[in-house]
């Protein structure tokens, strides 16, 4: 089995999707976590593809892109979806989180308060419209009571769960009791936090704030 | 064969690859152009897939996410790689040229001058790294005569052709000369325009300013 690198921040972040993916694959991989000192001295190196993080090293192959990184492991290991559609539907629920994540940067990093509240006046609009959306997907599949994507769970049940630890208890918008309204939603992040696979990285892997 | 509808605004934006995934495949489709207006009228009738544009439908069923589509089209017609490495590389291309399309809508839309001034500054060294990555990343694929991928045309070239319109020509940043500096992308792109299917494309769209 070939060893993975993933190389990031010591952060869940943008390469959390990936490291559930491993997990959950019960797949070994190594964790490398640079301190923003020691990435100013690699990233020199031009080593790293594209000069960003996260990337991933696989004997020697370099791949950069969190989402492709991310993919490209659902692939290997049988969590990307079956069909082209599970596929497309895997690919909506990763790419939803992303915008979830992308306007919770954006509020972070506002600097003047009326235009910061102005973004998360939007920002919660946009958190129910989406979470309506999901818990209507994750319905109609099956009922709801199973995983967001075909029979089993998915990086899109994987993908969601990392981007609900931001939108629950994150410094930057903490709503604990988001979920609340969305029993589909709420029971299904319970259920991917119970794998046991799943269970025993969230006990494992370093605590940290993002 | 299914009928697909594409459904958008009038503009290329985050359309055109998908719209290009479907004219290199020689796949008829169904171009759906929503005025603002319109958009809102239909938006209101709560079908489209998570409330937002760009939208597919095949066959009644309903996917979003630009990049979704887009490789769930490829991956229909041959377009996403053959293999997990390849389809990998694929998604990478696709989500760089994203963070370009997001670096010039972010200019577009700063109202302060010297921010614009700056954002503008960081921007031209992204495009400038980003470039390099992909003129290397082209050359180390039996020698950058061909495509970015695997043997023969995929999605990457499709984005980046798509991108490169916005960075060549749009009215937010316009570089004409922008790929003089990088020859094997420079030829690239002029061998994409000139597939077939393509160049009839590219004559027979709608000319938009975005």
């Amino acid at each position: 089995m070939p060893k993975h690198r993933i190389i990031y921040f010591n952060a869940r972040g943008r390469a959390e999707p990936s490291r559930l993916v491993l997990s959950a694959a019960g797949v070994e991989f190594e964790d490398i976590r640079f301190t923003s000192e020691e990435w100013e001295t690699e990233k020199a190196t031009g080593k790293y593809h594209f000069g960003q993080l996260p990337c991933m090293e696989t004997d020697g192959v370099m791949l950069s892109q969190s989402r492709a990184i991310a993919r490209y492991l659902a692939n290997e290991y049988g969590f990307a979806g079956r069909t082209n559609l599970e596929k497309a539907k895997v690919d909506i629920v990763m790419d939803t989180c992303e915008d979830l994540l992308q306007g919770m940067i954006k509020i972070h990093f506002e600097k003047d308060d009326a235009k910061k509240a102005e973004l998360t006046t939007q920002y919660d609009k946009k958190v129910a419209t989406t979470l309506a959306s999901l818990e209507k997907m994750l319905t109609d599949n099956n009922g709801g009571d199973g995983f967001l994507v075909g029979d089993g769970v998915s990086l899109a049940d994987l993908s969601f769960y990392s981007q609900m630890e931001y939108n629950l208890s994150s410094p930057i918008l903490s709503s604990p009791n988001l979920l609340d309204s969305y029993p589909k939603l709420k029971a299904l992040n319970a259920r991917v936090a119970a794998l046991p696979n799943i269970a025993a990285w969230l006990e494992k892997r370093p605590k940290t704030e993002f």
